[in-house]
């Protein structure tokens, strides 16, 4: 049945929130505000982008009035770019001037981007108001879950945040329908990711379901949207603040972030890069002697998808490897990887010699 | 015996922490981060402004790297404007330059404004690293509590920021000898605060110590600095995240951050700011049918400190209250007041009305 909404729990004790996920959902949201208790008498601040906000805002807008909320509306640039502390002041200015008080709620509606950028105001505004995600992107399956929230400094990603969980998560299948294929690809990359690392059934089904996937048939992305998002969750739920077992999520990311980084943020997406960085640490599961199948299909399912499978040119394997050098998933000046030891499974290395992965890096990119 | 050390804990959960109150601790921060099994292969960040690094920041720096610790001093220049975005931007510069990973420390060396900077740097630095308060003026043993750091917007006054408790204090009595005696006034002023919400014979024992604590004596001021932080401690632990009781320390703080911020940052201390708006709480106190006594002891200690207990000239009644409008302590625009009800005990009131505290503040102004 198409039209079914799938719900989930994110575990958390006293932080445990609901993702609802299914076709007509926007419309809902004065109707859940209301169920929860949301006082109408503190204003709410609806944060989205430059491209949504003509495709969505008004159903949203609308949904709150309609309820008696007085909403606010405050869009940003699309893109990276706005995750930035300057965002954060203009957004606090906007908060302020619409008189948003401590009772009030801070709604992201968009991708990645809208939802780290306003889950960080969420955070810090007044110290912390409540939250809540309306994603509109493949790829925000996954910060929807774990409450990793923040913006960006000149010096890196995604170094300037905190962990605060959102309300309730509103996933509405029907505003992925206008999203660029790219984006649809890069945003399934990470849902892949989370079958790699915990569900080997997960991944085949993934494989066998492309065109249904990449056709954004409802029943098929809900279900892979509630798949990864669960993934995500089980392990969030073990390790909230990531002391261990949440830093299997980074498979890919460590080469990820360097690709993105040294391509120019916005060159490669995000779940481009990580395909990439994933192969390579497939490529790395080989040089630790475990079976070369999980190469073998983990570069495969990335092409089916049409997901870049090798660094694009004019990147130099020494930059990469000095931007992952700046990561700050290297404690104390030791290389910590993400390594599958099967499809479905990996591991936490810190054996990994920096000699490798420099040969690995230079193994993909273009050409070779 | 005048060297002894007061150790407090400040209770909550797995997030309590200590605070040594003593003479000649500085010298034994890097025997107290060895002795909580802080890696010294983490760099740590000293962060502290201007006029405070040339008195201490050696001393903290010679006793951590004594213990084989790695130290970057960071320093900020004096004054409220360093709370600021741009500012956090720039000490996180300085920590990934410096190559702080996340089990790395940040210690605040200074008052109020380092510590509540430092700190949501610390809080916000990948989410999170360690945070150490060695405060240095009178004033930051009241922000040495309670774990509420921020940074201020071009609007309003400490608006982002995060709930983040340090892994421990460390107040060095020795550091207050240089303070000049503005600053100890103003200080002392937020200590009998504490005694005025909850404790009326440690408001009497301040009237009999005046000049053993305007003399800096350290058992004096190590005894009512301990008491301060244990009131404040006290009404902490029961209300971590400000729903309810912790509410009542910002006794004064409605007129008084108005007061600040018509008269523009800098110009009346925030001790001094709040002392005059404790004496208008008074005033509302016998507005309410309390005790007028309240109102005359209030307004006696204050004048024994040598505190302003008037608004000064140049600032109109019209301003104070557009600015108190502003106030994030107003929830879903209803006036919340902390009002005495006796010395030693406090109410919280949402029936205060405009023009009482609009006649009060006309009152309190220089010559009425
Ligand atoms: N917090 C986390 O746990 C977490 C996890 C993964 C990624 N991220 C972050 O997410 C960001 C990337 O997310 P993203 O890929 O969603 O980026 P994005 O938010 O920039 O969205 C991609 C583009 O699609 C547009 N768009 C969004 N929804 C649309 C729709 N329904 N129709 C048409 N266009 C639409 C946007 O305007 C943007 O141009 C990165 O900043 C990354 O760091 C965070
Ligand atoms: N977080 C909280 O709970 C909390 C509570 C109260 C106040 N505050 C904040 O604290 C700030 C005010 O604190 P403050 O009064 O300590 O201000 P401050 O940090 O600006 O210090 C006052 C002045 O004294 C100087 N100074 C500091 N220590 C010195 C020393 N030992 N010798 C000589 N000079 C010294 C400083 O350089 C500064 O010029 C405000 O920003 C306020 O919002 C926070
Ligand atoms: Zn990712
Ligand atoms: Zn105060």
């Amino acid at each position: 049945m198409a039209n079914e909404t799938r719900e989930l729990t994110v575990e958390l004790g006293d932080r445990s929130y609901p993702i609802y996920i299914g076709s007509g959902l926007l419309a809902r949201t004065g109707q859940l505000f209301a169920e929860r208790g949301f006082s109408v008498k503190s204003p709410v601040m609806l944060v989205t982008d430059a491209s949504v906000e003509g495709l969505y805002a008004e159903a949203v807008e609308k949904a709150l009035s309609d309820s008696g909320y007085k909403v606010t509306t405050a869009v940003v640039p699309s893109g990276e770019t706005s995750k930035s502390l300057e965002m954060l002041d203009e957004l606090v200015g906007v908060a302020l001037q619409a008189g948003l008080d401590r009772r009030s709620t801070v709604i992201a509606l968009g991708g990645g981007v809208v939802g780290d950028l306003a889950g960080f105001v969420a955070a810090s505004y007044m110290r912390g108001v409540r939250f809540v995600q309306i994603p509109t992107t493949i790829l925000a399956h996954d910060s929807s879950v774990g409450g990793k929230v923040a913006v960006n400094h000149r010096l890196a990603k995604n170094i300037i945040g905190a962990f605060y969980q959102p309300e309730f998560v509103l996933y509405d299948l029907d505003t992925l329908a206008s999203l660029p294929m790219r984006e649809v690809r890069a945003g399934l990359s990470e849902v892949i990711k989370h079958g790699l690392i915990w569900n080997a059934d997960f991944v085949s089904w993934c494989e066998d379901n492309v065109e249904r996937l990449l056709g954004l048939e409802p029943d098929a992305l809900g279900y892979a949207l509630y798949e990864g998002c669960r993934v995500k969750s089980i392990v969030v739920s073990r390790d909230e603040r990531e002391n261990d077992l949440r830093a299997i999520l980074n498979l890919g990311h460590t080469i990820g972030h360097a690709l993105e980084a040294v391509a120019g943020y916005g060159v490669l997406a995000h779940g481009e890069a990580i395909a990439i960085g994933m192969i390579g640490s497939a490529r790395l599961a080989t040089r630790f002697g475990y079976d070369s199948e999980i190469e073998v299909v983990t570069e495969r399912i990335f092409r089916k998808f049409g997901l870049p499978v090798r660094i694009p040119e004019g990147i130099a394997t020494e930059e990469v490897m000095a931007a992952m050098l700046h990561d700050k998933k290297f404690l104390e000046g030791q290389m910590v990887f993400v390594v599958p030891t099967a499809i479905g499974s990996v591991e936490i290395r810190n054996d990994v010699q920096i000699e490798w992965v420099s040969e690995i890096v230079d193994g993909l990119r273009e050409g070779n």
